[in-house]
């Protein structure tokens, strides 16, 4: 087997990197992470997260981004739309529980910095993009209560573990809510 | 007049402590505040702190402790339940931004302590309190995701503060949302 090239190796260093981040940032917060500390967990040098990522606070930009497929996840039927979401969340955070939503939302509640991107991130991510594929005139206020929705769910099951939701099966979480998320994409409310 | 009887001196300063130590925890968070700091925001002597609390533990426990008035919004029409769980949400977030419970989840993405209060709570006040008037064989589960709606909304809108969601009145926000949780908590679901 040939060595990797070049670029190659690097894609696979900044990914190291970025999952280090996540799970530093996870941990300590923000404020207290520091780039050694990250360039330790990922096993490389202070220099190299460095020459990748500049800054801290780019670091922490980049490990904390996300984007919700929301083409892929739209489709005919609002129902399904409306299952789709549910599922990708359900799917996504039980996978990745420190993933960069969780990352962002925990650091939000004490950083400033993580605050403003988080907002940034749902009014661009979740609210435009979702409210794009709403054919309501509060098309914007529907996407963004779906995404309060979605995230106290994702957030109370998954980063606080309240014992209930975490005690549900997937399936009994999509039965009762799916048909609410229906109501408030296709307009027709309950 | 008449200088007031010690039991309500007492009451009243209980309160200044209680309102300072919120305000305190909001602002530093559980971890970094100390019980001076509190006492100097409530413009008493750290030896009052002490007398009345004890230790910055329940000092805590005490300042984020919240209940929910479950049998006065509860009425007989699920439809007029549901508008009273939202309007009191909004209302009592609005009115005091630092209140008990945003305090407590703020402090609950970075303090152990914090998050096994807020499950307790959460748990207590809201799953259990609000199954019991539903009547429902999964009645725990649509509790339970009343309170993650219901929390998501509020956070996202007062201590998250996203842009679609400060920007709405409480009648839009109640107009699309009450139908939802009319399902929720009824079994009638959309």
């Amino acid at each position: 087997m040939s060595s990797p090239a070049p670029e190659r190796k690097g894609q696979r260093t900044r990914q190291r990197i970025l999952s280090a981040a996540r799970q530093v940032f996870a941990e300590v917060g923000y404020e207290k992470a520091t780039i050694r500390g990250i360039a330790a967990t990922a096993d490389v040098d202070k220099s190299s997260v460095i020459q990748y990522f500049g800054s801290k606070s780019n670091l922490f930009r980049e490990a904390v981004h996300w984007r919700i497929p929301v083409d892929e996840l739209t489709v005919e039927d609002p129902a399904e739309t409306a299952e789709n979401y549910l599922r990708g969340l359900l799917s996504g955070w039980a996978a990745e529980p420190d993933g960069p939503m969780a990352v962002l939302l925990r650091n939000s509640m004490t950083s400033e910095d993580a605050l403003k991107l988080l907002r940034e991130q749902v009014t661009d991510q979740a609210v435009s993009s979702v409210a794009a594929t709403i054919d309501q005139p509060d098309a914007r206020l529907r996407a963004a209560l779906l995404s309060a929705v979605l995230l106290g769910i994702a957030s109370q099951r998954y980063l606080l573990q309240m014992p209930d939701l975490a005690a549900a099966s997937d399936e009994e979480i999509v039965a009762l809510m799916a048909p609410l998320l229906t109501a408030l994409i296709s307009g027709e409310n309950a």
